[in-house]
């Protein structure tokens, strides 16, 4: 598997994404003054704009970018912020992407209406432009969204969960978006259903294996992303993929002795011990290969669409994906 | 004026209210077991139920109360919910409606995930069936919602507001919605955009006498309202319409004395000094005119309606919302 770097899979849709951050920052504008400074500061926080990427190269992929296809992008960049945004407020994060989190600036207060803002800035771009399609896949995905969260709190409280759960749940928060993303990309510029069909299945599993390989990062150590803990998800008592292998694939004495550990302790000698036991168990090994395998089937969907430099691109993604550092 | 009570007030609508309770809850269903734990908790915090009776209330006017019409009432509570539970996260509150409020219960990261939920699954109903004109209004009055409640926090932390900016913040953050509950009631039944301008601007007529009748309400104490606390506003530093008034007339070494007490303090006997001083400024009774002469435009819009059971009901609470004690 040859690597990738982002700015390579950019390139097919480097003219576009320019014209995207146009798009993108004059419709953010406001007459409320503090809305403006706080969406200042927002733009100043760049993020890998995986989201918007994915919608212009699954357009292209389909048909060509249109109009349309902005506004699609710009519409998930927004809800992609508001919940960044309400994440750090429930995380309590004091920075985001190596700034300080619009809460740690303004305080919860204006985190959580900006965060409302966006959301409905953002919804109100498809509802102007009476792009009702783009409205039922997106509301949708913010419903599944809040619930796949949900989900995973009720299972960390109780310390259980298992694979099949474990799928369901990052299907719902974070799957979702990225398959909306591609599912936009694509109508907004063909009605083929096939086409729009599939683009939303590639994006199902290549959010699939973004967030298995986000959670393997959490293992294999982060300490070079700014912002990011190593081993957080330990210490949130949070149950993801290679743990649940782990746990799955050992004496039942092991077992419990681990998940009593992550239940008593946040320290960091608890961590490093639940780390090697996930390694030892073959955890990461495990994710790795899932993690591939929906990197396999995302291809495969792209099998409808001819060959296009786009669509190298977006196979560069999914490789890009699954190897990332962070 | 005779005074009406809520529940003379919602006997023409007492079966739709009924009706209306059980399509609300059907609607509030998931897969995730924590959501529909605590939706079941949300609906044992009985609200006074104002944006559903209203929208009842304005379809019955218009013409009559359709399968639309409950959508749209479930689409304006759901939406209401979401504000509140969202609400409680940022002002740390403890208590709802007598009862302890969702963060207090579930903690933060809930209660902002099952804001962002209600928010979606309300949109989601209107998607469902096609319900675009209620997306317009509802998803810009989300935005304009934030958008005054930002602005009124910048206005607090300059300590420095006038009359004019007050009507802006609370349109946006109050009137907003239930202009929005009434126009959606008459677009439920009625094509005619007389008629639903009228009751659009009948709401938000009725929603600035709501919102000045709340902030008096603050001064002339509520100790008896469960989970309100009394010059709440003058401990947040909010400038609102009475003290507005009382700041414009007055010595200007008496107003500066005034704003430096509350920039100062929050000990109860500086509340008290403030709230004697808006009463003896005429603060109260400048305010109180103010949301009659809204009230009155309220019920001036209605004249193009028939007299009916339903219409004098409206009449009734606007007279209700101007002189209620909680």
């Amino acid at each position: 598997m040859k690597n990738f770097s982002l700015s390579d899979i950019k390139k097919p849709i480097a003219h576009e994404l320019v014209q995207f951050e146009t798009v993108f920052k004059s419709n953010l504008k406001s007459k409320v003054t503090l809305v403006d400074l706080v969406t200042k500061y927002l733009l100043k926080q760049k993020g890998k704009k995986i989201r918007p990427v994915l919608v212009l190269l699954s357009a292209k992929v389909a048909g060509g970018v249109t109009e349309r296809t902005y506004r699609g992008a710009t519409l998930v960049e927004m809800l992609h912020t508001a919940t960044l945004v309400h994440d750090d407020v429930v995380d309590r994060a004091e920075k985001r992407r190596g700034l300080p989190s619009i809460n740690a600036v303004w305080k919860n207060k204006v985190a959580v209406l900006m965060g409302d803002y966006l959301l409905s800035r953002g919804l109100l771009i498809a509802v102007e432009n009476k792009d009702f399609d783009f409205l039922q896949t997106i509301t949708n995905t913010v419903k599944r969204m809040s619930e796949g969260e949900l989900l995973q709190i009720s299972k960390t409280r109780k310390l259980d969960n298992d694979e099949e759960t474990y799928y369901r749940i990052i299907s719902d928060k974070t799957a979702s978006l990225l398959s909306t993303c591609c599912e936009i990309g694509a109508m907004s510029t063909t009605d083929k259903t096939e086409e729009v069909s599939a683009m939303k299945e590639f994006g199902e599993n290549l959010g699939m294996a973004f967030q298995i390989r986000d959670d393997i990062l959490d293992y294999i150590g982060s300490s070079m992303i700014i912002g990011k803990t190593p081993g957080r998800d330990i210490k949130d008592k949070k149950l993801t993929l290679p743990l649940i292998y782990a746990l799955r694939n050992c004496d039942k004495s092991d077992a419990s002795a681990i998940l009593k550990l992550i239940k008593s302790g946040e320290k960091i000698k608890d961590v490093e011990i639940v780390v090697n036991f996930v390694k030892e168990h073959g955890g990461l090994d495990y994710a790795d290969r899932k993690a591939l395998e929906f990197a396999e089937k995302a291809k495969k969907t792209l099998d409808i669409f001819p060959l296009s430099e786009s669509k190298t691109a977006l196979e560069s993604l999914i490789d890009y994906i699954v190897t990332r550092k962070k």
